[in-house]
């Protein structure tokens, strides 16, 4: 027989009964009932009942053992009697009537429990994350990371792509956040950087001819943590593609999210393909952002028409100062109190505006503070335009440009929330598409890339020649699941001219950019095919899956929000031997002085 | 039709003919052929075969464009005629007349050609490593190492393992190499490491209750590089085994190895598993190694008691003074000219041996210097010992414990080779095992441990409590293919009890070990599985594969022997605040004064 076992926790079945079986596991939680000790035995697969009889030999020893503990029982499974079965649990109609047990580990008491859905401090499960990992609900997620990127990499290679693994030190990236740093032992006074994406090695990759790249790929970034990011590290699921279109990319990357949601969202809805594209412009207008929650229904229509020269002359000003109405509805909300309204307003104020505008709809017109001084004709025409009917409302956002599309986009999420509009149990994806290039620089007045200054300008070369810069659209495109941003993308800028000319129009000489960007441009000076890609978060699809609003709880062993590891102590001081051949010195900031009397 | 490519460069069959096809591609090749001009248009895929005729419009493009230039070629699919088809290539039955060609990217001259198999200085390919890997060799190199990692996750995961990934940025290992450090900004003076193999997260995720875990591993180790380790970064097949016995841990592994290298392999054969188990003492006693390659045939003998007492002075005084002799058969070297065994006597003095003496047998006896001095029943003895008949020779290697088992070992291998016995076009594992805990420091006379002091002591707490620590033996193992180390691994010590006591006999008091190592001491007070593993290097499976001596040749993007990255320009200075908020100063080696005249 096996030292440790002949079956996992979960394997155990009726008709096994009479048999002898050997299981190992943890101590789950231990019940005296009556002269009868009961243990539930969990192992990674489940868990089996223990019943040690009083007077067996091996009584002392389950007396004896501490929850947690990790033991090796032997006995015979045995049928639970009528009343007594689980059907909770896989193995709930036998017990194993314990014979032998051996300890083979025995457990201290515990800082935190096991069984149970107690909270504990995350600093203190950081600690002894060796014990919250057995919890289900971190066992749980920990497992579904692993399985959907076991699927992730089935469905690449599928689609015909192969994982390459790039270098993880290498030299400092482009990418704009802040590089981690390595000292160089044998090259005093440099420093390797871990990536903060293997963009430029999947580029190079393409240069390379290798048609399809993709890794499950480590990233770093030496930034402050966020609920949504790790400080440190975290995972994409980068993808490049020689000789494909920007269509050709959604395409392809479209099948595998469908079906990594489909396969691990546990019956939640998914968008199907394809995906709805949606070009930034249309997204900051009706959705008032570049991340639209495609879950709420609400969408935000211009009225700065129907207030020009209007009754209403706040709104009126504005849009005579060239600025924007945007109507955000409320459907339903007509019949809603006084104090609903009100309290959006004060919402309104605390997140920086005015105040929040609103018309009430019902069958006589409109209602309200801006209804009273609105003629009546543009009060339909506000109905109208925004698809309303009696028993809905509408609430206003006015301001210029972008700042009152991103209000607009707020106050769509708010109301949406509010009157519990939100699509449930769903994920919903889209593209936003046709990026500007270039944008103006509020505070210099200058042109400055808008996002990535690597992508394909539409219209290539002759575009960058010939049109307003501020017209110019990027190949560049986001995908979005439930208002979560899970990656930008690019067709990518593969000629060195058309890079050189953008980079001329936001303001760097050639020169700079051969010094900064010459390994990437040289790689292109010999024979570079057009390419594209994308690279969406792990982290990211793992917590919607989970449902989780914190990385922490989808990672196995993650660093705290101060990046630190409590369990192994990271980071850590070192011996100044290990400074000293590291060419390198402390120079510590100098503690602020004590306060002292006047 | 899609803007590049309706097919790639390797799809085209005679069936095609008729059709038009559009490829896009890197021109591997022109030929002008009296007014016909050939393209070889290369892919991913492979290479198909395009012409210009004399006059066409696109003739000119074809002309201008450089090898190595990325264009798109739009054309009818034509059947070559009888006599021009190329059977070695898929699409030798066909070409493709061009009537347009696109350039999407014209390619500067080159540094060094991709056609062809010419050698370059490595310096020059590393920098131009996007080129370099178009060349066929590292363009298979680099897909096969993709695909020997897809199918060693796949064989994992059939198997039940599940992959984890363990963090990158932690802390400082006791696995006794060098760490590259990382400077915590956040944490003025602190400093993560970079793991030298996720050793003690594994087993902290068997505390946490995952059953089986594996890793494509990325590990990094600030050592000097060697031809088969990489300056830097190198993965492992990470795995780890809760509850299994070393026996179990074997049977895992064999199939996937033996899968792998079958898969692989090219038709070259592959031991079979359950592969040889060999004791340490043995494979030093018969292999002179703990590294045997099986595919040498000979076997060494100890023939200290025939020599014991006997009329060769040499040896007798050897083998009384407690030293070996040991016999090294050169099975038909009988009819070698004196020439053969006087190199290898030479050879021998140049390895720091004072010769190599041996004797040849004749249907009369034995041979030589040796046999001169030898009694005839001693020179039988030695013959019927090692199996030899006449015609074969026998070497001899005399001296004291591990220096002569080493130097036999490697006369081993040295005559194997000379005589050509090492067998071809084969891969032979084995698994050393049973490798002793502990050893006398031979410079201080203390108890070292002899290799990993986390490995489990055969015996247990018993073994350390009453036998001589130089008898007890570990649960730790080598698996080796070809004399080629391809991992260490071992039963782990689960048992805090159990690792302070061993540590005790190395020197160690409780209070350090409980310093040095309490992280992983305290999770295994927390209910801890028996558990054991193993972690073949991946780099060095695809070299044996690929039959690279250089670990380079089979890594995308490697750093080069000096630890840099010439493509990239790693290591690189950094701008002084970078130093600054990283509360860093360099501290750099003075400069050698500059010799003066005396």
């Amino acid at each position: 027989m096996h030292p440790y076992r002949t079956h996992s926790c979960a394997a155990l079945r009726a008709s096994d009964a009479g048999q002898t079986a050997r299981l190992s596991g943890w101590v789950h939680s231990k019940r005296d009932h009556g002269g009868l000790l009961f243990i539930d035995l969990r192992d990674n697969a489940g868990i089996t009942q223990i019943v040690i009889p009083s007077g067996a030999d091996v009584l002392e020893t389950a007396e004896r053992v501490r929850v947690e503990s990790v033991i090796t029982v032997t006995g015979e499974v045995v049928l639970r009697e009528d009343g007594t079965r689980n059907p909770q649990l896989a193995t709930g109609d036998i017990e194993v009537r314990a014979r032998e047990i051996t300890v083979q580990s025995m457990a201290a008491v515990l800082p935190f429990q096991v069984a149970g859905h107690e909270s504990y401090p995350e600093d203190l499960r950081l600690k002894y994350r060796y014990i919250d990992l057995r919890r289900e609900k971190m066992h749980r997620n920990i497992m579904l990371r692993s399985n959907v990127i076991t699927s992730l990499r089935r469905r690449m290679i599928d689609l015909g792509f192969t994982e390459f693994q790039t270098p993880i030190l290498t030299a400092s990236s482009p990418e704009g956040a802040r590089d981690f740093l390595v000292p160089a032992r044998l090259h005093p006074g440099k420093f390797y950087a871990l990536p903060q994406a293997p963009q430029q090695f999947k580029q190079l990759a393409m240069v390379a001819g290798f048609d399809r790249y993709f890794q499950i790929a480590p990233c770093f970034r030496d930034e402050a943590a966020r609920a949504d990011r790790s400080p440190g590290e975290f995972y994409q699921l980068d993808f490049e593609m020689a000789f494909a279109t920007q269509e050709e990319v959604f395409a392809t990357l479209e099948p595998v999210m469908e079906g990594i949601f489909t396969e691990f969202g546990g019956g939640r809805v998914v968008s199907a393909a394809p995906f709805t594209r949606i070009p930034y412009a249309e997204a900051m207008a009706v959705y008032g952002s570049d991340k639209p929650d495609l879950r709420n229904p609400l969408r935000i229509t211009d009225v700065t028409v129907p207030f020009a020269g209007s009754g209403f002359g706040l709104f009126a000003r504005i849009a005579a100062d060239g600025g924007q109405v945007r109507a955000i509805p409320a459907p339903g909300a007509g019949d809603r109190p006084r104090g609903f309204f009100d309290k959006l307003n004060g919402w309104a104020r605390e997140n920086g505006a005015g105040g929040l505008g609103y018309i009430i709809f019902d069958e006589d017109g409109g209602k309200g503070p801006i209804a009273k001084n609105l003629e009546a004709d543009r009060v339909s025409a506000i109905r109208e335009a925004c698809g309303l009917k009696a028993g809905d409302a509408v609430f206003f956002a006015a301001g210029k440009g972008d700042e009152v599309a991103k209000f607009s986009g707020l106050v769509r999420t708010k109301i949406a929330t509010e009157l519990d509009l939100i699509e449930k149990d769903a994920f919903r994806f889209c593209w936003i598409t046709d990026f500007p290039m270039f944008e103006r620089n509020e505070d210099t007045g200058a042109i400055d890339f808008s996002h990535n200054p690597f992508s394909m300008p539409q219209g290539g070369l002759e575009a960058l020649n010939t049109q307003d810069p501020l017209t110019i659209k990027a190949y560049q495109y986001d995908i979005v699941c439930n208002g979560i941003e899970l990656s930008s993308g690019a067709i990518r800028n593969h000629l060195p001219e058309v890079m050189i000319r953008a980079f001329e129009i936001a303001g760097y000489p050639e020169s700079e950019v051969e010094a900064r960007f010459g390994g990437m441009l040289n790689a292109f000076r010999y024979g570079a095919p057009p390419h594209g890609g994308s690279a969406p978060g792990v982290d990211r699809i793992v917590m919607l899956l989970a449902d989780e609003p914190n990385i922490r709880e989808v990672i196995l062993f993650p660093l705290n929000q101060q990046g630190e590891d409590p369990m192994m102590g990271a980071p850590a001081t070192v011996p100044p031997a290990r400074l000293k051949e590291l060419s390198l010195a402390l120079d510590l900031p100098k503690p602020k002085p004590a306060a002292t009397k006047a």
